[in-house]
């Protein structure tokens, strides 16, 4: 791993090798994080800058990865904006009273991300730290859409039902929230960045489950506003989704200089939609990290080779680590990118 | 509703007005059915020919649609290939012994619908009967990948570990348990069609999930076998699945008559990409039969005029009715398609 091999490819600019990390890098997986949820729990632990800090740094010390990502919950924002969140053992996040109506809406607080959120900064300057600047850090937020259906559902959602009714049902409402939501996004990366995180990342996760016209009329120009303020920072910016196929030209005009592009469309079709102006990352299945040797082996190369050997491509997952995965499988496969495209 | 208008539709032939049908008309939203199931579990609508045949015309009654559709489960035909099912409240389907090598495969016996699922082509009897060609019947099946599927998984699942595995690590085993599948599916649609069924629908609900090099490689030409068998009957033959963007065209080129198209994408963009040459059928958002009057209005406006008017149009969801939509909803948006397209 080389300090500026990850950065310089965000730019596409050329490198010694293809850069590697992947999303979750730091969970379940490792033992070494399970050693430590032993102590925490996941909120502790992002609450803790010293534990968020070392959860950070854990797969960069395993693997030979190319960029550290900072460890917190996507969901950290809704508490300094005025709702309560736990984590429901089996059932993932759960928000207090969640939003249905503009009353919702306006009781909800635009906040200072050094006061709401000052232990993730904290993390990120801990992070920087201990890196000494041979990895990257990329910091990260949850988009608007992902942020404000968590909000509006009270957890996860299989059909995004009241999300949609507000959508459509109280455009008004919703515009009210995805501004607020905008707003505090938008500060809370360039937050991060101002502690030292050199690249940020919006994951707006669930986006392909809407329609391509819902997506263009009530996400996109909220998540362009974020990733435009990100974009002032100077870092470079990704922009990640699972599912974009039905919007991926929306999904790039919403602005970040690297697309993540998950499993499902093949990277060289994805690319030439993007078009080679911009920086990939992806975009191996998830799963295929549980399979034989042989067989990751050759899901490896296929990335590579739809890849095409371009200048602006950063090897990834398509979507983030799962919890079965074999720790060697994952520093194999940063092993054999790093080897196989070095120039 | 006039007797031939879906089926003329599915040719592409002119109708006096767009049919309308909804994917999972018969299900928990009405209060007819909620009554039948506390009588009856799921299995047991299933078994009793006249209870599956009730269920199947209480939509056909409640509403004008232009098509029935049989009310069964998918995963029938698992049981008479020696698997156990049953559906544990909340969690959905189970099934035993889940096939994970070839060993488990070669014990699955290929099996002849008439004495497997006899059943179910008495309830395809019965509902003609009743029906009296005024409506016609879609007769239905779950794709090979979906069944096989929930054979490996056992049940529902978040990322079908189970199955990738079995696909790239044991391809052989793979494509023995898709080639059972595909026969004794082809000979189920193909005997309901001889019972009666006027038109058939493969499902292969989450064959979104995958890459399209692994539904290119592994999928397609097991569901074009099915379709092949299927159109041998001389019916028209309707192929659906969700989140089929990345590879709508691979989907079209398993050779149905009418292309199932989910919400996702606009169906005047997905028609080009499939050629005006096939039928769609789609795709209301299932979400927006819950949202007020005016919206929904709007939203059935939006799909009829991405529709363009062009032949070969079925109105549907782009997806099953969800068990919350207020049954004079579906009313009401029959209606409307009709009123809206009448010539």
């Amino acid at each position: 791993m080389t300090a500026m091999r990850f950065l310089d490819a965000c730019r596409r600019k050329k490198t010694d090798a293809t850069p590697v990390w992947f999303m979750r890098q730091a969970g379940r997986y490792m033992p070494e994080y399970r050693a430590l949820r032993k102590k925490y729990s996941i909120l502790e632990l992002c609450e803790h800058p010293e534990a968020a800090a070392e959860v950070t740094l854990q797969p960069v010390r395993a693997f030979e990865v190319d960029a550290a990502i900072l460890f917190a919950d996507i969901l950290l924002p809704v508490r300094p904006m005025g709702m309560s969140l736990t984590f429901v053992k089996g059932e993932g996040p759960c928000l207090s009273k969640p939003i249905r109506t503009a009353q919702d809406v306006a009781r909800l607080r635009a906040f200072n991300p050094k006061e709401g959120l000052g232990y993730v900064l904290e993390a990120v300057r801990l992070v920087r730290a201990e890196l000494e600047g041979k990895t990257p850090l990329i910091g990260f937020a949850g988009a608007p859409f992902t942020l404000a259906s968590y909000m509006i559902e009270g957890g996860p959602s299989k059909d995004y039902r009241n999300t949609k009714a507000m959508m459509h049902g109280n455009p008004k409402a919703w515009r009210a929230l995805m501004q607020k939501i905008t707003q505090v996004t938008g500060a809370y990366l360039s937050a991060q960045a101002e502690a030292g995180a050199q690249a940020l990342q919006l994951f707006d996760s669930w986006a392909g489950q809407l329609s391509k016209s819902d997506y263009d009329a009530f996400v996109l120009p909220y998540s362009r506003k974020v990733l435009k303020a990100a974009s002032k920072t100077g870092v470079p910016v990704i922009h990640f989704a699972t599912g974009t196929s039905h919007f991926l030209e929306s999904f790039r005009d919403a602005g970040a200089d690297v697309i993540g592009v998950d499993w499902r469309l093949g990277l060289d079709e994805a690319w030439k939609r993007i078009g080679y102006g911009r920086a990939v990352q992806g975009n191996l299945d998830p799963i295929h990290l549980q399979l034989p040797r042989p067989q990751l082996k050759k899901a490896v190369r296929e990335v590579l080779k739809r890849a095409g050997g371009r200048r602006g491509h950063i090897f990834n997952l398509g979507h983030g680590v799962l919890t079965h995965t074999p720790p060697d499988n994952v520093r194999a496969v940063t092993e054999w990118v790093h080897e196989w495209t070095a120039n």
